[in-house]
């Protein structure tokens, strides 16, 4: 159940508004864009209705429901900055939409007047697999957060911002601690190990000079994790060892933690073995996590 | 300049075909689906197409490339799949978008029809968040992968999918590499520094005890990486620590390789700091690749 | 701000899960779906947010929020009923795009897998129009619940699709209140009169009779709130009268209520009104709702 | 069946085009917008195909082809805006889609370049629903109108604009004389009634004061048309009445002229009352509307 | 101006509905579907709309208003195989969207539940290029009748089906007659020749051969219509010759009845010859067309 | 398999970059909007992957792959002109979507910020309707590039489009010689007949004249390919001859490279037939094709 508190979370206040073309259009981008708010609020909060594990399904409620009082406050910070979009001409042809059909107010558009999608979101139903992305999301709405700050030079609208973007970082840091608390090994998604060897050899797809002077390179990420480069057939080398390999359910290091694998019963992994992983997974959750 | 070689990169053979709801329709998920081959190949192809660092531009070219590889073997799969699709009312009924509008041949649509949107990409310009973007992606279509396994019987697809799914973990090693090779500390995004004492606070937005027994946590995600845990005001907490804090521009721990912050110049971080990371750039570039 | 309370608004609970093109899929038109929760959560907070008037605010803030939290009761009762989808082929094949790609869980799609989009609020910025919006969605929302009761058989599920198809009742008659308390005339919308006579015109547009019976009728809607009909120059009517007329800004019968209207200032109706306005809305706001 | 007469509704003038950011773009909001003339001819129209009442099915025809009527006066309206766009490289600034792919002339987008989708569109197949979202929608496109006519000075657009907005007030008349022609008591949907007391309490979910002054009003939105007010348990009251209550279809006030319900008869509401039900229909239907 | 006459274009009949994953959901594909009939009727209407040669606009309003009427009937026939969904559960299971949202009508939705959107159509302003996106549009629309016929059993079904198809023919005819008429060179579009030489080179970008035998093959498409082919420089060929080369503006064939071509006149293509050719398209329209 | 070679296939050199809703902005149509590089890449690819006919085949992953190439081109154009968004405040303006989410750099977006979407292809599995909807969107893609060079005065920028829109028309024959070398009747598509008399009758739906002066005009499209005018009933004419016929699967003259039929053996067009054009197809792709 949600309550709503009428205080914001940050107090906003602006000194001039900035609506043409201006901040007040580009910040629609944290509202309802790709990486903003909304998408956060959503990720986390349906990650969060789907978790099994009580004790990360808390962790996701709690930012989920903290990127909803982000969506206030930057809805907030955008009203204040659309004001003159109401009544001048000049402002409202920067953004018609906003201007005509939503009579200079907020709405779930990015700052191309995009309608918000659930298309942004990443939501698999693997607790680590789930975390990772949310890890990645929270790097990218730092960074979003950091170029608007750029390119605006009021300084409660800066504030603001940095209040916002500072919260992101903290995000990452508490995703990072579910993941880790996991205990799963870096390279390990799921419970079917990788063909071995295949899984070592990385291709070179891509080869020659460019115009201008970019040329293939070998760098770590070609040779290090275990991997070794192959070169393709169309440059004479030996290609991708490509002998059929079956899968093995069951192989893969998994977590007391991790979500039941889907359709893993019809796959020769029994049910001995999630009897065990239930109750792992009770412990674990026990262990980890102390009730308030 | 791209090239095609007809050789499929995996010889794809099946038992029966399983068109009725079956691994066909499941498959399209890998094909024009939110975390499927075109998604992943457009991902990486498109950062790679903006990278100014050669080495690493190198890396998202040959995944990309690769990925376009694997887009051809889905769609070798899927067809053979559909292949009784085409005669058999019954067969048709399962997706008549495929069968009707298709002809029965494969096209860039979900498992549910949905059209393939530019919007399941993740694309920012700063190559530390992208990498991240392309980690998490990965573990994404591993776990998609283990579950078309579980969703068949029929050897040949299995062997496939297995042969696709192993890939994800070489590319999810090889991404990791060059994010570590960016020398990065692990929660430094862009330039701007987060504000102190406020990033250090998890705030507890979800409380109380749920009907199923779901509590109020308290695990390593609220006391660890530096954070502790503050109650909300509407719970008698303190609240976040809400002082407004001036952004500041140039105190984030940089690499040499990271992208020309957007918008930096205009923000007090100059011209002579520009040319220093400039020169830093080339020289690391130089340092971690060895041309082929 | 927003706070989350993990008990459920509504304990569900059912009897047997019904996965297999069920209620479970049927139930995801009310999450992610067009006229769902999520669409009115989002529909009433925006328009939330953009409310000039402090009371009736008060009244979007807090069904917007109760619409959250109805949106989690569905989630829930989904989940309930999607559980035989994680292992069960049959289950997954009436939605690959759940079982495959989500896992299982719910995700921000209707019925038919199409991905939540903003394109299914109707945010306008004008009180008045938002609040008739409000009064059609909660009609139409109620109509879908009563549709889902009636194709499931499960008795928890029944109850609990009851108590949220009460709530949307509940929204309406508050939604009219504030409407109704808004003391403006029916057909008033704005501050431009419509045109004389042309606007008395009900224009025959559609005529004959089909061969299954259907003829051109004269009801209610042809001659009653003030209309005549008017036949088409094409079956040798007099057709519209479309003598040019000027907008009149200022002549329509508004609300002390009303929104500042967009670009009203720069149209002629002048400064002074503008004051006026203002301090009548001030007055009714304080006499229409008493501070708790 | 329908035919095209050339002769425009309105004969549209204008004095100087304005295509720069201007009139021609904003107008596109009423071409391919969401609450646009498409929108408005493909919503009535296919309620219309839908209606099973002859008379009403009139009523949605007529008014869904003058809607047609209307786009095509818009889109001349705009050609005449646009036509600077074709050679003027500032004025394709403005709008590249339209300059470049469209050849500078009108296509199904809104002033964002959206692309028109029937996302916009309320379809139930209910009809008094239908009629309330249909009066909702008039009085949105009314608005909208208003707004077009405040951004521009051309006397000759003005005009037209004020044509097109006049046409929807005499539309929202005829659409609420059509729903009083239902004798449906005010908050009637469908044929289950809501659950009693439950559906009385209004839940207070939004409690405090902002930092702007806005608090936690009461107005007749909370104690009138049946409604008390309730205090959420977070706030130490009482919540919602969460008593389960077993639906009983066949309880709420029909009309005869209401869509038979979707679902009825798998509910225990019989044979014989649908015999009733159609033979009322039919009686309400001859007198209600006269044939021409 | 459009007006509606009640008689449908063609009578429907059917003998037994065919609601399960059958006829009527794959019928959803011509309603509201890309190649279906309101993408038809938009195609042509706004092509109408914008085209500025009087004679060949009307042919454009003759078919983009007869396929309107088409959807009518499309309509009427979908609603005839719908009409089992309205009450019987396993019929509704298969399209939920249709049945629970849209109470067992029509909406405009593809055969899987995807929303229409305008994405469809091909529109560029320019009449030799939308002629022949029209004459692909109606070959796509004939292909997906004729394979609607091939699902259905149904009498009455088949020869409405066949009806609409044959009328795509027509209209194919009708297409190729006018842009015959407009005497343009089978390869000249717009006003600027392509580069000499480099026009001629058919490039081979994809060679080998494939585990199921398909090679690299040469047939009329490399040397006829004045190609030749050109090796790839990675298979050892001497590449494109990509020598640059500046456009000439006025150098292409173009016909009297081209649209006037956009941004010419800042291209050095002078105002004279814009008065020539607007003289000549005058004298062409007249001798063309004959007015009834 | 793909290779991606690092030579970009036209090396591409600007002098002043042209950021402000300039040349970079428009040139996103060509990148990621519906006629542009990635459409034209993917339909021709995917209808590549999905052709049966191993010769043609050929030819559409030639073409296919070479789009490839092209979006590689363009987006190395965008990014030269983009440039100067990353800094300058002015210039960010102009795109926010690509300044503050993308960092200044490319991604998959039409010039009005749209995501590209799948459904901007057309795919349908019938070779020769695929031919006549790539020689369609040959002309579509060619018209924009002129547009475009139409739009810049850069001479390096106008070079490089120079270049890719020549390969359009070599495309264009290309695709023409297909089709041409399968030899069917102009006017024939699949297996069934249109009904005769019908298919001759163009229907007059559009009559009357306009207040512009456009009036009912008789052209070549109304009287040649056996086409003849006939009245609307509306108009006091005959209409269309809407007597029922049974569709006659087997009566279209076919081609031996046809696609077979989809659902055809289902409507007796038996295997015999199957059998002869199988076998049919075979010898005219040994004929029509040499292997290189």
């Amino acid at each position: 159940m949600y309550h709503h508190v009428k205080k914001l979370m940050y107090t906003v206040n602006i000194g001039e508004p900035d609506p043409r073309f201006g901040l007040g259009r580009m910040l629609l981008e944290q509202f309802g864009g790709a990486n903003g708010e909304l998408a956060a609020a959503m990720q986390y909060s349906i990650q969060g209705f789907n978790c099994e594990d009580a004790a990360r399904k808390d962790l996701l409620m709690d930012i989920g429901t903290e990127e909803l009082s982000h969506l206030e406050v930057v809805g907030a910070l955008i009203r204040m900055h659309l004001k003159p979009m109401k009544n001048d001409r000049e402002a409202a042809e920067a953004d018609p939409l906003v201007a005509i059909a939503g009579g200079g107010g907020v709405s779930l558009f990015d700052s191309m007047g995009n309608a918000w999608t659930a298309d942004y979101l990443k939501v698999t139903g693997d607790l680590a697999v789930d975390l990772r992305s949310n890890i990645a999301a929270e790097a990218r709405a730092k960074i979003v957060y950091e170029r608007l700050i750029a390119f605006t030079q009021d300084q409660g609208s800066k504030e603001a911002l940095q209040f916002l973007m500072t919260r992101e970082i903290t995000h990452m840091r508490a995703f990072t601690a579910a993941l880790d608390s996991m205990d799963k090994p870096q390279f390990s998604v799921g419970i079917i190990k990788p063909t071995p060897t295949l899984v070592d050899q990385f291709f070179n797809a891509s080869t020659g000079e460019s115009q201008y002077g970019e040329g293939d390179f070998v760098g770590p990420w070609n040779h290090s994790n275990g991997l070794i480069q192959v070169e393709s057939e169309i440059k004479g080398g030996q290609g991708l060892d490509v002998t059929p390999y079956a899968p093995q359910p069951g192989t893969e290091v998994t977590s007391p933690i991790d979500s039941t694998p889907v359709g893993k019963y019809t796959n020769g992994v029994g049910k001995k073995q999630a009897a065990i992983h239930a109750k792992a997974q009770k412990r674990a959750e026990k262990e980890a996590a102390v009730e308030v």
